[in-house]
């Protein structure tokens, strides 16, 4: 196999820095367990990376773009070319995530895997667009595998360079986003075929479809993981990916196995990123701990997918964005979360008395 | 009466800035309401401030301190002395609520209104500390009303006072905290009495009783609101506010009245803060579209008092601690929405097609 790289094991958690964070959590001056989950945030990172002064900082966030053939059936309420258009808006920094970034002062870049360009656009050598030889959209996963075994290897490889050049540069939390026209069809197929559901909605409206076009949505859907599953041998969370999936959800996911392999801790961000992170812990069930779930999306398949991934998100915010830009508004409270643990006051250093006079 | 004042109107929010708000938010480069509550706060900050450039900068956080006599009844986890030794934390810089501050870089300030001093203290002559001449705590409400028909005045009037004195200096959001061992029990007194609700919980844990110690702490609660309406002529929440109250929680309702008037956004902390503003809209309903909810307490009593004033709060991340913590944390959402809203790029000037190529 051309990525076995992907089974390596998660770097493991530390349970002697969890035990230390926990114990510094009740020094503070509060009643024990009154800052709710911030307390729970600082002492997972603590953990994770395995320090006393837990902090997200720096930041990076990594944006995977592609296109989907599929949408030439009409799955989305926007034309695939927004695809790329929205990589100049990234590249430009007019876009929801380049404003949460600035306000995190988080590094971002982004990376185009298969994307139809706009007119006149044969590439962006732009400051912190990197381009990747792929097609200008994946197959049509209703009849059709997304990718080819290589096409696949090299998106996942993709997601684990750009990790590890994150990582070089000193990143201490990982924030994956996603922009890709048709990709709620793509992620929807991968769920339903990793979890087999019945019953269970899956497709939703994603950027704005009304109630019959998401009944024709779900209608495509379905025919794609039939055609799967019909064609099957070997049914792997591999093969999900490749014939379901799409270039950047593919990226994604090996950004994840490769950052909770590094250490850093992960920010997971809506519905696509969180089908992106259950394969992930598909393909090897040590990534999990180092999952962090940022937001709960109005997507109506999101709910599902954080239960089968026992996740439960910082925000609920009626956010439906991606972009990774609801994982990126929680970052501001993951930071909150740190500081608090690193800088406030102690009983003793205070000179406050403990719950009742103890 | 001697605060005729608390009837005044508040400022009325202006239409056109909302229209135009609203209107603003389907420009922007995603597909609309994408950014859920995001979108909401930042238009209903643009219409209370009647601007085409919401922010919440400057913050003004003001932090109302006082002790209770129903503490000598063994109503909460900490002793008394703690309201005190919290006052000299929060001068100090150690507590969460400082933090939160420091990360907003929003002004901060607390102002003790009948305290309990730590030993050696006569009082806090400490830059943003102000000392209001009360007597150490307020009388047992479980027998005797908390406090004159002077001394409510003069809470009232704090609370007007230093929000005033905010907006001199430009605040364009306040924060209202406290701090006082005991006063969940006179907030849970006062919900009562305002609301008359039966059979639901307004009695919790505070800052950590157990079961039999919430249990005794319930019947506090009831007996004082039987002692306050066996003994009333006029029934109002002035009234409910003095007999039952605290002269932090009247404080907290007068600046926020006064905040209202003012035409500054209010953003309202959790179980104590929300009760204040619930006394606010009784004595004066003008106010209540001036109020954002931060966050939703664990406190069981919360979210009586939510559902009261229909509030949907922002953040629900188990937090139970005062101090204005919620809301501060919150306050790096209402921020972010602003940011967003000031600074995303538009269809039109990113060349990014809209919905259905239209």
């Amino acid at each position: 196999m051309k990525f076995t790289w992907i089974n390596e094991p998660a770097k493991e958690i530390s349970d002697s820095h969890l035990d230390n964070a926990l114990n510094h959590q009740t020094r503070l001056t509060k009643p024990a367990g009154s800052l709710g989950r911030l307390e729970e945030l600082s002492v997972r990172i603590a953990a994770m990376q395995a320090t006393s002064r837990p902090t997200p900082d720096p930041m990076h966030i990594s944006i995977f773009a592609g296109n989907h053939g599929v949408t030439q059936l009409g799955v989305s309420a926007y034309p695939k070319e927004v695809t790329g258009q929205m990589i100049k808006n990234f590249a430009d920094g007019g876009a929801a995530i380049n404003v949460i970034a600035k306000e995190l002062n988080a590094k971002i870049e982004v990376i185009c895997l298969g994307v139809v360009l706009p007119e006149g656009y044969i590439g962006f050598a732009v400051h912190n667009v990197t381009n990747i030889s792929l097609p200008a959209e994946t197959q049509n996963i209703a009849n059709t595998p997304a990718m080819t075994i290589d096409q696949l290897a090299l998106c996942l490889d993709t997601g684990r360079q750009h990790l590890h050049q994150a990582k070089l540069e000193g990143a201490r939390l990982f924030i994956g986003g996603e922009m890709g026209i048709g990709n709620t069809t793509a992620a929807a197929a991968m769920a339903k075929a990793l979890l087999q559901f019945e019953g269970k909605n899956l497709v939703g409206p994603g950027t704005g479809l009304n109630t019959k076009e998401v009944k024709k949505k779900n209608q495509i859907v379905n025919s794609a993981v039939k055609q799967y599953l019909s064609s099957r041998e070997d049914d792997t969370p591999i093969e999900i990916l490749r014939c379901l999936g799409g270039f950047e959800i593919a990226a994604l996911t090996g950004s994840y196995i490769s950052a909770a392999q590094c250490g850093i801790p992960i920010l997971v961000d809506g519905f696509i990123s969180s089908v992106a992170a259950l394969t992930a812990c598909h393909i090897n069930q040590s990534i999990s701990p180092w999952l962090i779930f940022g937001h709960q999306s109005t997507e109506p398949g999101h709910k599902h997918i954080l239960e089968a991934l026992d996740a439960k998100p910082i925000l609920n915010l009626d956010m439906r964005l991606g972009e990774g830009s609801g994982a990126a508004t929680s970052a501001l409270l993951v930071r909150l979360a740190c500081t608090l643990y690193n800088n406030m006051a102690t009983f003793d250093s205070a000179g406050v008395t403990n719950k009742s006079g103890t």
